[in-house]
């Protein structure tokens, strides 16, 4: 298997669209990964906002299977793998691997509360040494408001001195640019920093930073692209604007069911809106507003139809 | 299989032995249930405290085959199921029922954070539909300074309202007594509220409360089960004074490493020690510290060497 490049640019935690029954609809999922492409977006699949962790470790092992089988480029894959358990990280981790993955988004263990640097270095430092593969790109995962498990400036630059090979970048969620900034100017070597909102693209890309892997990049993958593309063009400030303008209309739901209610709304197909307990899909007013808002700034979603 | 009868007592959520390899000891915890169960404790295995949520679903499954194999009773047995996945809670729990065991300690979905009860009801409810076994007994388990997923009393009452043979009691894991108080008095019809700590306990037994599910269970059984028996007693306020004194020991360490440790030191088997990362075992001081303060105080765990 050829080494796999380190990432670049705007990729998505893709929504995971579920059955009646609530089983995962794989079809679905892989026309969503095939558009996410065709718009020149990579596949953060597994991430928060694809309900991750309201799938099965087996579930996951099978649904990378399937997207592979139905000619989804593992190289343009960065799965979520990071479990609460150090034997099912490793071998979920291990099962996309093998697969040509070209990195992981590594959540830390996110049971235990209050635990010390010392102990995520271990947990990180197992799952490395136990995997034992070259072929192996960890992306951090530090998301604190969710997993309430931040990932520290120390910690980081432990684990790229130790490992510098397999630790080769970030996705910062925590919706703080100054620890973001504070990232960026440790000035790791080619180490890549993704923010988790397109929010902080711009800023990002002015101060080195590597892209963003951002929950609506699944409905608004193209115009995120583009300012990626362009950061340094002088019109670059008006397509931040543009994005935030539609970035605020989805922070103003739940954001996952609002991905999904989207989806369903520019495909035609209700079937989308489903989510997994805990998670509520849009009630008929939510869905209703949420319609008329996107109507309203003529929203679009461009291709999508055809997958 | 007969219908199972309800706790109340004390249950301890059993630690875990781990070997070097970090793969589970089963026979030391098939000799660490034997003790509790011979110091008339209940076995809350996959607690918070067991690490659980550093275990894999098919470690726990296999553990639990095994502890029955060893003929650890399933009847004294109230394992921790709850998982961030619907599939994986319905098939560990399948599981651990079709054993026989007597109740489940639920967790609800931790990752996603800010749910609404509707969400977490959607979940149990799901739950229970899909297991569809009247054997299922659900013991709520609200620790939200763990899982930063609080279970609230208008969700409890509509789940046994709805669902009045299957939830049937509750673990507060709040350290919050106003918490705890507020449940009992609801007066719910034999709804069973066992606190997290033995601090809690004489208050909980005084106001109609069914026992305790406690860390520290696991290293000093028989002192807390003599309250639980007698706190009805005019000597009770001086048993819980007693028992006061020991978890305050416990509460200086981190917890389940203390716990571990006191194993260790007490059946003179470091190799007890071990816990799974991101935790880390006490170093070298602490060790010798919490010796020498349960030397001090004349601390033993009677019967302990024997399993």
């Amino acid at each position: 298997m050829p080494t796999p490049k380190k990432f670049s640019g705007v990729l998505s935690p893709v929504i995971t669209p579920f059955n009646e029954d609530l089983s995962v609809n794989s079809n679905r999922l892989v026309g969503q990964c095939r558009w996410m492409i065709s718009q020149g977006v990579g596949l953060a699949i597994f991430g928060t906002n694809s309900e991750a962790n309201s799938l099965s470790i087996k579930e996951k092992m099978e649904l990378l299977d399937k997207l592979v089988e139905n000619g989804i480029d593992p190289n343009k894959m960065m799965p979520g793998t990071g479990c609460c358990s150090l034997f099912e990280t490793i071998e979920l981790t291990t099962h996309s691997i093998n697969l040509g993955v070209s990195g992981n988004l590594l959540l830390p263990p996110f049971y235990y509360k209050g635990v010390s640097d010392e102990g995520l270095y271990a947990s990180y430092s197992e799952i490395i040494e136990r995997i034992g593969n070259s072929n192996f790109r960890i992306y951090l995962y530090n998301i604190p408001p969710v997993s309430n498990v931040p990932i520290s400036i120390k910690l980081i630059e432990r684990l790229i001195k130790n490992y510098p090979n397999t630790v080769v970048g970030i996705k910062d969620s925590s919706g703080d640019w100054d620890n973001t900034i504070n990232m960026l100017n440790q000035k790791w070597d080619d180490f890549r920093v993704f923010v988790g909102s397109e929010i902080f693209l711009l800023d990002n890309m002015r101060n080195g930073g590597s892209g963003c892997i951002s929950a609506t990049a699944n409905v608004n993958p193209a115009a995120i692209r583009h300012l990626y593309q362009n950061w340094n063009n002088e019109n670059a400030s008006n397509y931040q604007k543009k994005l935030e303008k539609v970035r605020n209309i989805f922070e103003e739901f739940p954001m996952i069911p609002a991905l999904k209610a989207a989806a369903a709304i520019y495909k035609n197909d209700l079937e989308w809106c489903r989510v997994r307990p805990p998670l509520l899909s849009l009630n008929k007013p939510q869905l209703e507003q949420l319609e008329s808002t996107l109507r309203e700034i003529e929203f679009s979603m461009p291709g999508l139809i055809d997958y």
